[in-house]
């Protein structure tokens, strides 16, 4: 029995909720369950240096927590004077997962820069991240397509995320903060609203684990992107 | 008339929500308008090194602004490796603020943190920031005293804050941003429950400004903070 | 009775000594009794980014404190590796100061750089730094009309300031450092020749106080204003 | 035909040398065909703040990569003044590996500091890390033994891992430079002499894979690893 | 003949300023012409860690330059948030100096902290920096003795330093920024009262040199700092 | 008797191993007994912007130690954020040596970046990265020229270093780490085939020496120097 009481291929309530922020050209706030994260998409007219010339877009992300999203204060790193392990980690991982999906011949050399801002923080946060970043995504580059910059949204399929994690042996979706600091082993699925692989990331916790408890947690995973492509049509409209 | 058509002593649209996070002791979403800061208060059993032994306790506050909060995007602090002069101008105004109405000797050699964060701009953060902190902070107080950490909540007044400026040769109340990028003198004003000066900062944005037109500001400033406190009394239950 | 024997309205001996340096186009060696704030401006031809191709001139500032300037030595800043909180907050307040009595159509595309080393410090050293800086950035000015580089000198007013605070519950002028510790009420003005104001910065140490102190300290620093321009028209030669 | 001509199912040569630092308690050179990686094993005697009066002791790994260990000369990050998201990401892969084999109460409240420095780089500098470091992690734990302050090696199992990917469509083991930089999809497998999973890292550089495929790489890794494992032995003097 | 007009092995007009410091334990200005340092010894009752219960003192120091103490404009350390290779060589050599004639048994276990400031430069910072540093050490320790800390001053020597250079072909000593910059040889001595070396720092700016030409340089640096102690021990009020 | 049982003379056993690096144009592992140095030199199409225009090249240093090359481990230089002042000034000594006798006007504005990275160390790791980096620019200007990119390698001189000092009160070469945490002096010479002086850096670690011992250290340098010259021709096949 989980904590949360749900079944082992469970997800949390999931609500993708579009157009958040004022200001950003495309947002999403992506709520798994307490899990609170706020995605911006921010359209700029320049690329990195290295693309310059290319005709070329690119698609970055920056992740960041505010201080007391999590159950005990953690320093603020703009204080601390630079951004942890962890946060280099997932931050690259989220630029990875949408760049995957995204055609970089399609918006010109222009930047779209993803934040993903956790308010509130309750396991699963870069899952959640990914999920509603690429919402922000896709209502960014229909802000370019209304504006008549672009004719087509350049992606070439669906992005989300989500983990699973051996709980008491079992292997259950989507693990909350209670699941996740006990369990045994913790992966992180990206996978395409094909169902494809863009990421995997397993980590033993504890013990290290055999090949068919991994083919079980990767099992669990297609069900659970499978559920969060289908909100993630809904947020943009076209579900 | 102002862009935002208000009378030129009446605030934006003012709410305060106190406990909207799950983690933390006592906490506030400030809206002034389409201005959201999230303040946070989180308790902890000590204080800085040049306090230990005094019996006393500490408040102290910091600051932060999503990269997405703005019209356009403004660079990640965390990112930069630094905050910026306005960042630490802020979150010292905020704690010495909150210290100028708390009473060190009420609640034990313990730290309250107090965390800003603006989800969202639209003119005048640190006012806003101000009157959330010191409901996240009366809330936080309340938490120790139902655990009976303290008998009486150790807060000497209220305080709160709002921004006056020039607007077209008008004395005008809590500017908005389009308001604020094109006033002619910017202040801002913290006062007390009781209307007494905690903090005054202005500064003439283009040229200086004779002194009846600051008695001006500063007569808005009383009335629209003895509103604001009204509201800081509601959210913490006590209106 | 104050510490130093002064009247309640007395500033301490000043004097602004110009042309200090052997190297910087202006300089001044502001002493308010033992504050001693070495003002160097320095011309560069040359505008930040923001500011290119705009036909305009620019004014900033820096600030620092020799590290025994004080009573007890301070950290280095070179060797903390950032410039603090207090600091940031000072140069930012002097570069605003004298770009309020700046025409920044008057002197091209080019930059004057002020540099305000606190040598000895005794209280009031942003004050000192302000009224220094006028005299040294004068001289900058005087110094590129003696080129024939300009033809008038690119300020519309002077610009000095004074701290005032409440010394044993009584107003006082110009704080030193034995009194500045003890004061219940501190405040700086920043004043045109006119009278007018530039930038207030008023707060309560210790308990807050009512518009009527505010009001004394603000008449007491116009008079101890109206002093320090006459010494600053001495200093460059015009008085 | 791959580029090195190697068999897909073939190794790099793989060279582990054991102690090759005159210093060090354990040492190894861990060399994959060009990639050179010197791990170093150091005992401390106390342990982070965190684990401070645990009992139990702490295994930790820092990893670089000199400028011009690879084909263009990179920035020296200590110059740079940070060591970037890669690096760091890669020196808590590192660590995590070893402390999955490691049992933490086994050596008292010591640390052993781990450092892999890369001397020259063809790809695999991560994979060739973690193999190096279990040999030097065991030479240091062997020079305790000897040293009678511990009686048996706390070590559960072996540890090392391998790179796979996709090669113009074939999957293939142990990618050099040359391989991985065209690569279609790249994994990287820590797996115990057990053939357990410690931690799976797969990233689809340039479009999303199929569950085949990913199978088919952690087979290919798993044969690997398994021969990495006996070379590990033999480097250790068990073999 | 010198740009100067000065013999080969004429000093510059030295002035050494004894207790010019209003708050620290000991001072001195050192001026070498228009060369002009500020030098502070400032007394700590600690230790560094790696001295904590030697039962022995440390003197220590650190260099820094005002921004606009040169021709030009330099960028200040704080803001650019560090110091300098040459800083942090400089102030190496400082301490260094000062510690090969400072008894450490002496003091107890205290700290002197040795601060140089360069208020104005025109070559010959570092020597006129650890000559006037001399004076301002040795003024600490009679505050310590006068203080009845200390019986009698633990300095076991005098120390001072000049530069010499090849001008022009010639041997000529202490060089002033003309000088310096187009000199073809530059040799920084550290001596003491008696004339034994404690540090020297000989470079060829341009090309190299011979051993002949460093003897001669060797030769006018003994003169020179043989003068520069007779200063020293008239500032100090023994001369 | 020395530790090491050498005659005061005697250099250590000393290898310049050319071409160890499959990447670099210049390689040179630098052994000096158990010191252990990688010096390599990368040549880049490009100068610093000081030097943009000017028709001529620039030689460069950067220099690091592996955290266990010592006998104790050192903190990483990447990780703590900043390299140490030992560091930036073995560097900077690094290059202004191989600038002594490099004509700028003969490789165009191109760039030859050393680094210089101690493996291992016991002692001298500056003088060995000198005598390498030599050998390792002549390799990377050879490159040059066998690519036909210059005619002739622009190298005035060779240059080389040493260590002496004062060991029980003996005047020795080639200090190894033994001698050197006990010498009484500690003298680094930098000097060219022609035995002209490029750097000397001598300093009293414990107490001031005098001339004549300054005299019998550099003598003993000379010999020293002349033995390494020859080493290097060998290595770059010239010897």
């Amino acid at each position: 029995m989980r904590p949360s009481g749900r079944a082992s291929d469970a997800l949390r309530e999931v609500r993708l909720e579009p157009n958040v922020s004022k200001h950003a050209e495309g947002s999403c706030m992506a709520k798994f369950g307490d899990t609170h994260v706020l995605c911006t998409a921010s359209i700029e007219d320049k690329v990195p240096g290295f693309m310059r010339g290319s005709g070329q877009g690119w698609v970055t992300a920056e992740y960041g927590m505010l201080p007391r999203a999590t159950h005990t204060r953690g320093a603020r790193e703009a204080a601390r004077g630079k951004q942890g392990g962890r946060t280099l980690e997932i931050q690259r991982l989220i630029g990875r997962s949408l760049r995957a999906v995204t055609d970089p011949t399609g918006f010109g050399e222009r930047s779209v820069q993803i934040d993903c801002d956790v308010i509130q923080a309750d396991g699963g946060t870069r899952t959640a991240a990914i999920t509603g970043s690429y919402v922000a995504l896709y209502l960014a580059f229909d802000f370019m397509r209304q504006a008549k910059v672009i004719e087509t949204i350049p992606l070439t399929d669906q992005v989300a995320a989500v983990s699973c994690g051996l709980y008491n042996g079992t292997p259950v979706l989507d693990l909350d903060y209670d699941e996740d600091s006990t369990a045994a082993a913790d992966a992180n699925f990206v996978l395409t609203g094909r169902g494809q692989i863009v990421e995997i990331q397993a980590t033993a916790e504890d013990q290290p684990f055999d090949r068919a408890t991994f083919d079980s947690l990767l099992t669990l995973a297609e069900g659970g992107v499978a559920k969060l492509c289908t909100r993630q049509l809904q947020a943009v409209g076209i579900g």
